[in-house]
């Protein structure tokens, strides 16, 4: 680790620098005049969007790359929900890389018993009940069911929040889930909304992955 | 939340002010001028170790109570490796509760594959399975290995940090741990030479509760 | 163990007389004359009814003392179905304490493949399946389901029969379970009607926990 | 069942009457002047002993058809540690059936977190594994090993016995077991010196499935 | 094996000459000149249809004796989905023998994440679930949901075909299944038109069986 | 599907060009006159072996575009036993694909109750355990251990199979394997003797793919 200030890598791999933006905007909290720097960039190689395996794939050797390539920074966090490259990344690195997926349902399993998931689309959910087991915590999912909505709406804040709002009610009313994780990189400023609605812990998965990075790099400081 | 500064509070549950101390130290890190206000405190009705399950017992309802009486702080740490009171004190606040345990173990599995557990004593590993259990975590375990010193020389931090480096060879040679879990609220000390012997990532679960505090009151501050 | 006639003690934990005089009444075949001793009371500490996670605690430490305090009995049996102290009374005797859920469940599954449970309310569900992956014996449920009935409904016998009928009915043709246990300390007298309205075996915990400390006292006698 | 004094039929599925007599003699001490009668037979039919997939297979309708043919009895034991025939004699009977694998396991989950089970032999190993499995009872299995000894030395009590400490004490100190289930139905008389060299429960499963089936029939009694 | 063309014999269990032929023809693409002779045979002790587990028993032993009587045969298929005597067979002897619902679900297994099942009556689901639990194969288990027609439904192929779509599009559909497996050892016919119409992978059990005999007595060729 | 002869595809993700002659030797006990034409070829843009966690990835979308490109196979296989690419593969084509590892496993699955696997280096395992995790299949894993041999010593057929009976019996003896997957692609030629020398089932992942891809093709011909 650098001997000054500490740095976070935040890596949006989708090209879209509206997201990027507003990852930023959702860490402003984490970020203190003495504390660790929290970096958000863009990569360059990525598709507009992440949807399919194939963006998904895309992404891996580019991201490996950008790690190999960042001396500069300390840990480094993918923020895209189906965590592209983390194994990869990690064996390019000695520093610390965590996954937005991974970090976001490990803080649900922090705060209740079992976990609803809130999914874009119905076509992501198999890739990510395959990433669950592969965790070995699907034993703790209460259920996942996606917002089924056009980027149209997706385009419109209000309608998105409605949305999530009845989705939500239904992972916790019918399936019986007690915390929630937005399962998506870009959806921070509806999590205290949605949180206030529900009544149970909702988790926005780059925050909870820019956590660890912190708890990271501020275990490896002299205290 | 108070408008103002957060503030996070780190109870250690046995009555040894040194043990606090050492919490107090082991936190340095995470504090910062414009960060959340980090307060470890003592709980005067516990015993000065907790060994035993009625140990664990014991402390259980005056943590309950010192959570129901403290208006003042936003999120709360059990600092003991058996999380005693976790859920009880979550069912008496709508403000989060962490335990070190839980939250040692999740963060192990944001680095890893499968993780080790470092006991003191032999004596308490069956009460650790019967909670990874619980936590539906215990797939991912690759074994728990007690110290088995005296306490004559856990004093000595040099002969403590020996026999932790090889009862920690023992789990990532011989059981295949990726990572390590401290299992203990008052070994942050030693976590960076372990790390560094075994050159695989150990956690201290005190900082890795604190973490996840400071993940959940940063992320309920507006952005 | 005495030499003489051994003797099983059955706690209420709740202070309600008329729950202990139950458990009594249903405890009625499991005494013969040269059988075994088997003696119901009432936890003095205890509140009036155990329902929340602090009512569970409050009962532990006192449970704890009346074990150690009680010489005269072979074997004991915790008769509230959040197993309120089980292992922290385990710690404090040489003699076999059970839980009423945990040996309600383990007789249902000596008599089907798949169980349902019957709470009393929707709250201790969560409770209840904490326990269920304590035990790891969750794969093996097929549901649990609330009766959601008022405590005036619950005075009269026969409206409560009706709706665990209802509810068993669900855990049977929805759900699957092929056999129910009844996720309560005194629903005893429900029991026979219950299985003959369902078809499928229905188990009284405090029945099912008592046969096992029967065994427990009986398997230690010289044949 | 019944209106008469209850009857538990103990059937040993091997045609060796000296095993029959050895059960007969396990199980005095759970019959009462005015309680269920426990009557114990052997099935014409069996191998001289159950050894092999092929013995286990080879009285599995014989038994459903005892089962059957018997009026008089209100509930069933089939007193061998493969439980041969448990399910078919299920579906044939409308009175409970119990085995006694299940049962010995189910009741040494009653008393401590991980078991471990003594085999008479190697080769059965794999066949109590995939029934483990079966009853998703697995986790919590902390190893099995076997006995390994020669006819001529079982004969021989005092080997036996001495043989049964040595694999209890690898199963307790190298496995991790907290209590023993004996994998034979003819072991009976080992218990109590076992579990009194060994410091931890020892479950004898024949005792374990007749305490089971008289919960079943004393439940079903008027109180 | 034999020296010359190796031989895979399929045993239907049941007495049906029609069942047998049906297998006969499914398998018809399995055979090629130089290829292994697939040879299809009834059960003559077999019931004339396997329904109940006292069906299912009733040809442990006679299939055992098949297999040990038949030296002709490289390896074998118990083409019943309830998989009779599939342990006692290999038992009794060392050349591979295979179940049909095995090898259906694990061929599943290789086709999508997570599979649903067709059963003909709702009686079986139990058995099915016990016999997943038994394989440890029940996590990746979408659903299982029966066809509920009558005897004289089944004879028309057209109705049945209609039933197996309906029910597929709701394992589909509400249970997230992404590949089907059909629970019977008859239905070969549908595969094809099933799969057309549901837009997944249907694995007929039988030539999922053949398979793997074919791929064992291939892999012991000489190269 | 073609209406003519259908092909099975067989990819070698590395470059090595002996690697993909030996897979197709492997094969040839698959190839029948009138059968399926099976076709092994090289990946251009594979690297000479595949090791690490980035030479897996690197062929992921190269072994991608070859599938998109190919619409004159009817399966796929890919021979490389970390299945890279797999479920972009499958995304990319409604012609089914096996990857080697996960075809490997089942089809072990289908000969014994617990498998052991060999690895030939011990960087690969924790990738293994993830994937095995990933296919909710390791409860069934008796042990993995590697061969850990020089790339010289590879070279030499005879020192190879010493030491791989050396590290089945380990498996066998020690883990309780009861049959064994060869855990890469090019070990085929050891396959008969490290059956004959340990007496249980193994394995060669490349023939168990192509096994089920012949399955695959031979379902969808008409009968």
């Amino acid at each position: 680790m650098s001997a000054a200030r500490p740095r976070i890598r935040v890596v949006n791999p989708n090209s879209n620098e509206t997201v990027t933006r507003n990852l930023d905007t959702a860490l402003e909290p984490f970020r203190f005049e003495n504390g660790p720097e929290i970096v958000c960039s863009t990569l360059a190689e990525g598709p507009y969007g992440i949807e399919s395996q194939a963006d998904v794939e895309s992404v891996v050797m580019p991201l490996r790359r950008l790690v190999e390539a960042d001396n500069a920074s300390d840990a480094f966090v993918i923020a895209c929900y189906s965590d592209p490259g983390l194994h990869v990344c990690r064996e390019g690195s000695s520093r610390p890389v965590f996954g937005i997926a991974e970090c976001g349902v490990l803080t649900a399993l922090a705060r209740a018993g079992r976990f609803g998931v809130i999914a874009i689309g119905q076509r992501s959910i198999p890739r990510h009940m395959r990433y669950l087991r592969q965790m070995a915590l699907i034993d703790r999912l209460a259920g996942e069911r996606s917002l089924e909505i056009s980027v149209a709406e997706t385009a419109s804040g209000e309608k998105t929040l409605a949305r999530m709002i009845a989705v939500g009610r239904e992972l916790k009313d019918e399936d019986g889930a007690e915390a929630l994780v937005m399962g998506c990189a870009g959806m921070a400023r509806h999590r205290a909304p949605l949180e206030a609605a529900l009544g149970i812990p909702v988790i926005d998965p780059t925050q909870a992955a820019v956590t660890m990075a912190l708890g990271a790099v501020l275990s490896a400081q002299p205290s």
